[in-house]
């Protein structure tokens, strides 16, 4: 019989509280010092690509075309490199860069040359703009846009993607000059994007001529299934739809090879990658060749990046089924939480009743367990209803997860019988 | 007996223009394809650092302080390579960073958040500002300028540095925020900074309350002779002269190690680094600390360092003998030029007659010899002399540096005796 926390008497209601004080105590008596906050990959996962240490090795220097990859030059990276990556992110080798060890700062790049210069297609440099945000999204955008002064609009998620009139709707308003996405295995809520969903985007009217997606495909090739799921050409269809400059596409190879030293992709129209090619010469001779020569002899192929990511599926699944097997065990009978179950990507988003997100963050580190914070998916790190909590996965072993995610659970009864006791 | 051409009379001027068109239009029929522009170090020299190719190995990825460095995080980069690097560049590793493969990055990433949002110390952005340019002086520093907007005043160069009682006259205006300087072996011209120079610098008063020293060692180590030149430490003085938040010390391995993937430091007061190390904070995760941990491995200590650039001393010193040999043989008696002879760094400064430079230059790519352009050391590529050209003799072989001064040399003295013949 399945009683929810809110069909409780008062009394049951103070029993379980006391009871869930009791293991709280014993579990912050544990002295636990566990960490659930940044979906970075694990040493298992790292391990994978251990033969990147050794490579390219002493004798292996020459690129594709001849050229010595340890000298000065290539801005926009190594051909052969960018035909491995292309397919995998629907770009095409010449439509792209490949440059650095972080696609953040490509993100944070185009966004600083924009609010300096303006972009193709604009006529003034950003200042006093507004990016569309959907929500709950990545921390780190939003961290860019609040360094730039950028006003941030939460737009509603939904299974499909942001909500679509809304976004329609804000998009009208020619302040608004952009727009957030994590289009496969969206940062931290999993939704993939439906094919009108991408349609739209690259359709619809906008108020600013110099609107820009940010399509930040994280986990393009990150699948937690057998089903490998795909979305619609974000380029194509922006051609398509006469706005060949709308959409800047991202990708990385941090969390497919090694995490700081993986490469940073940026796919685009020609005259995006013109004016920031440009700007970039003034700043750098050239990227890490010989790391992009490493990552051609690992990978070899689009195939291999897809090979080396079953074996991270391999050891990503068994975490994930553990954290929904743990949350389903304890609370889906409760009736104070819901939680997503991803096909792909990082992160598990919980959802629980408004207002306790923040405090079962608080007991959660109290007893040793760091959770990324409460409202961090949101822009400013405010979360309206304070309901959303990030778990993120990967990093620690099993039987950490494991530990982990019984203290959260049992966090996650005490703050909302807590809540409820005292309404 | 010496008779410079401009002792010759029209006719012998006459019959030495004729030779000389005779000579030049031999020396472009051979079609050559020869490239002095840039300095890039030779393949030999990138031979040195072969053994990074095969670091750090694939057992290790273990910083000193036990992190995995394949991993995400560290944004001021690894500690145990700072401790190498600190002591070459005059700095200390607390107080500096280690990002990126590039310098230039750094001092773009400094000037562009200067503009947006002002330094520490300073009571706004970066908007309608000066730098002073040491001239001649690299042009890349010039760039990033122009990029930003920012006016240029040119500064004449001594033997000790830049022309003090000029920079302390300009500094005095408000507007002017800072100063580039190259202190040893300054690109292009060689000059080794006084004492007197440095001490001056960090002590002269300035309108400005956030001027900043940009102070680009980038040849720190890249000594030609048998005494390596030492400069004073402008931290320390700056520190004493009650200025420390006015000297950024740039320093770069990649004229080291390998020149597209070594690494860049950055040191300078608390101030300086929290300022930039906060705003770089949205832009990354953290550098490629296995990039830093493979240059652990490979160079040691500073004394690592400093026997590596022996190696490169030896591979380059015949190659400025060779210019310097070409240039004396053919153009000491002839009154039309006079060079550098650096104790270090990469270039070899000629200095022609006034209205003569951009037509050298001209005349040699015209051969097939290229040349940077006239004008690149001076703000916006305008020489107001036309009188400097920038020859980088490391790049090329032996040979083809040869093949390359015997074709200089003679456009030199064509474009010099036509003008004097047209005069």
């Amino acid at each position: 019989v399945r009683v929810t926390f809110a069909e409780l008497s008062q009394t049951e209601l103070s029993d379980l509280v006391a009871s869930l004080r009791a293991a709280y105590g014993e579990l912050s008596a544990r002295g636990l010092k566990l960490d659930l906050t940044r979906g970075k990959p694990s040493a298992e996962q790292l391990d994978l690509s251990t033969a990147l240490l050794d490579l390219p090795g002493s004798a292996d220097y020459r690129a594709a075309d001849g050229s010595d990859v340890r000298n000065y030059g290539g801005l926009r990276g190594l051909p052969e490199l960018r035909e491995i990556f292309a397919p995998l992110l629907g770009l095409k080798p010449e439509s792209m860069i490949a440059v650095g060890n972080s696609s953040l700062e490509l993100m944070h790049d185009y966004l600083m040359h924009a609010v300096l210069f303006g972009v193709p297609g604009g006529s003034a440099p950003w200042r006093d703009v507004a990016f569309l945000c959907p929500v709950p999204g990545y921390d780190r955008h939003f961290s860019i846009c609040a360094k730039l002064g950028m006003e941030m609009i939460p737009v509603p998620m939904t299974a499909d993607g942001p909500d679509l009139a809304e976004v329609e709707r804000l998009a009208a308003d020619p302040k608004v000059k952009g727009i957030w996405c994590v289009p496969k295995y969206s940062n931290p809520t999993g939704e993939i994007y439906s094919p009108e969903t991408v349609r739209r985007l690259a359709e619809m009217p906008t108020g600013a001529e110099d609107f820009r997606i940010f399509w930040d495909n994280a986990y393009a090739v990150h699948h937690l299934t057998d089903e490998q799921q795909e979305i619609e050409d974000i380029i194509g269809a922006a051609q398509a739809a006469g706005h060949p400059d709308r959409p800047i596409v991202f990708g990385s190879a941090s969390k497919i090879t090694l995490a700081g030293s993986g490469i940073a992709f940026l796919g685009a129209s020609d005259a995006n990658l013109d004016w920031l090619v440009g700007h970039l010469s003034k700043r750098t001779i050239g990227p890490d060749k010989i790391n992009h020569l490493r990552h051609v002899r690992f990978l070899e192929s689009p195939q291999g990046v897809l090979d080396l990511m079953a074996k991270h599926r391999a050891l990503l699944r068994p975490k994930f089924d553990l954290v929904g097997q743990a949350l389903t065990d304890e609370l889906a009978d409760t009736g104070v939480a819901t939680w997503t179950t991803p096909r792909g990507g990082y992160f598990v988003t919980l959802t629980v009743r408004p207002g306790c997100a923040s405090r079962i963050v608080e007991l959660a580190g109290q007893a040793g367990i760091a959770l990324t914070p409460a409202g961090a998916p949101f822009p400013h790190g405010k979360d309206p209803q304070d309901n959303v909590i990030r778990i993120a996965p990967t990093f620690p072993p099993l039987t950490e997860l494991a530990d982990a995610m019984a203290a959260l659970v049992l966090c996650v009864k005490l703050a909302s019988a807590e809540q409820l006791l005292a309404a």
